[in-house]
C-alpha cells in the first residue's frame, strides 16, 4: 500500500506522501510517489500517486517525456492554460495506461488500477488540488473537503478531520500530517518511512521547499513519542465514563 | 459495516458494539450486535457479531434454540465445558450456516461471509477472548494482543493500539472505546450509535454490567466534543516542524 495526502490550506498546498511499496510482506521496497514540474513564474504542479506500481511509473513517465519536447508538448503539463487542463492530461494518461495494460492478454493478480492526487498553480489561476481516478476522471478539492488522501487512508483520517485548520501554518500543516501519517505507519506494515514533503506558496509559482524524513529522523521520532504521551493525557484528562 | 471492539483487561473483558447495519446508504437500520448466555454461578458468554445480517442472526438464533432444550444441549453454549469448547460450538455454527447459504443454489450481491467476537469464561476456567473466522477457526487473544476488532476496525486503531493499558478500570477501558468509537463514527456513516457496553468481571461468573449509549446521550456527545478540543490541543502542544 501507499499513504500520501494533499492539503489545500489559505497559504497554499502541502503534500506528503510515504514511499513504500509491496507487493506481498516479502517484496518490500522504497519508490518515490511524489513527482513535480516545475516552470518557475508560470507554474508548478505535483502529483502523487497509489496504486499498481508499473501502471503510476508508466504514468509519471509518459507525462515526463512528453513535456520534454518543445515540440511535442501537446499535450503536456507545461503546455496546458489551467490546472483543470493539466488533470485532464493527467486523468487521460492514468486511463490510457491502465486500459494499455489491461487489454494486452495478459492477467495479473493484482489490477492495474492507480489513483493520484494532483495539485498546483498555473500562470493566474488559484491553487487547485484534485484526486484522480482509474477512470481518468476526477474531483476538486474545496472549503468542504480540503484535503485528499489516497492510500491507506483510514487510519490516519480522523486526526485530519479534528485538527485541519485552513488558516495553519505550513509547519503546523506538515506537523498534523506527520501525526497522521504516524497513526497509519504504527497500525499498518505496508506504510513506511522515508516521508516526502513538498510545500507550495500561493502564488509562488515555482516549486516550494521540499524535505524528505528518513526513517531515523530524530524529529520525526520525538513526534511520534510525544504523540503518544500527548494521547494517553488527552485520554486521562477526559471525563471518565460512569455507570 | 458494523463496529465491534473485545478488550481484555486484568480486571476482566469489555465488549462493545454499534448498532448500524445497512446494505446500501438507503436501507439502514438498527440491530443489536451483542449477545450474551449467563448460567449465574458457572458461566458468563458474550458475542458481538459482524458480516451479512442473515448469517449473524442465524448463527445466534442456532445457538439460542440448541440452548434452550437441556435434553437437546449439545452442542449448546450452556453444556461445553470451556471457552475453547463454546469457541469450537460457534465457529463450527457459523461454517455450519455460511455453507448452508452458499450452497442453496442462489446467488447473493454480497457474500454470506461473517466474523465473531466471543468471550467469556466458564466454571475454574480463565476468561478468554477469541475472533472467529468465517471458516469456523479462530484466535484468542493474548498479552501481546489484548483487544480484537472486526468490522471498520481501521479508524479507531490507533487510539487503541496507543491508549490501551492492562490494567484500567472499567470506567477507564469504556472511556477509551468510546473514543475508539466516535473516531469511527465521525469518519464513516456505516457505523452508528446506540452502542451497547458489557462488562465482564473475572471470576464473577455472571453477567456483568451492561449499558447502551443512545444516539443523544449526554455523556457521549461531551465526550466527542471535548476529544476533538483535547486532539486539538495535543497537536497544538507537540514541537512544530521547522524546515
Amino acid at each position: 500500500m501507499t499513504y500520501c495526502v494533499g492539503l489545500q490550506i489559505d497559504r497554499g498546498l502541502v503534500f506528503m506522501s510515504d514511499t513504500r511499496t509491496n507487493s506481498g510482506v516479502d517484496n518490500v521496497s522504497s519508490f518515490k510517489k511524489m513527482h513535480t514540474w516545475n516552470l518557475e513564474g508560470d507554474r508548478s504542479i505535483t502529483i502523487m500517486t497509489a496504486g499498481n506500481l508499473a501502471t503510476t511509473q508508466a504514468v509519471v513517465s509518459l507525462i515526463d517525456e512528453r513535456s520534454k519536447e518543445p515540440s511535442e508538448r501537446t499535450p503536456s503539463v507545461y503546455a496546458a492554460k489551467s490546472m483543470f487542463q493539466v488533470a485532464t492530461i493527467v486523468g487521460d494518461t492514468l486511463k490510457e495506461v491502465i486500459k494499455t495494460h489491461a487489454n494486452s492478454g495478459q492477467r495479473a493478480d493484482s489490477t492495474f488500477n492507480a489513483s493520484i492526487i494532483l495539485g498546483g498553480q498555473v500562470a493566474d489561476g488559484e491553487p487547485r488540488l484534485f484526486l484522480i481516478y482509474p477512470e481518468g476522471n476526477f474531483i476538486e478539492a474545496g472549503a468542504d473537503t480540503p484535503f485528499f488522501q489516497i492510500g491507506e487512508t483510514k487510519y490516519g483520517r480522523p486526526i485530519l478531520v479534528r485538527a485541519y485548520d485552513t488558516d495553519m501554518t505550513f509547519e503546523q500543516a506538515i506537523t498534523l500530517l506527520l501525526v497522521s501519517f504516524d497513526s497509519t505507519i504504527k497500525a499498518n506494515l505496508s506504510v513506511g518511512l522515508p516521508i516526502d514533503v513538498h510545500v507550495y506558496e500561493t502564488d509562488s509559482l515555482k516549486e516550494g521547499q521540499k524535505v524528505r524524513i528518513e526513517a531515523d529522523d530524530p524529529y520525526f521520532n520525538d513526534l511520534s513519542m510525544a504523540w503518544g504521551v500527548a494521547l494517553r493525557e488527552a485520554l486521562g484528562n477526559l471525563d471518565t465514563f460512569r455507570f
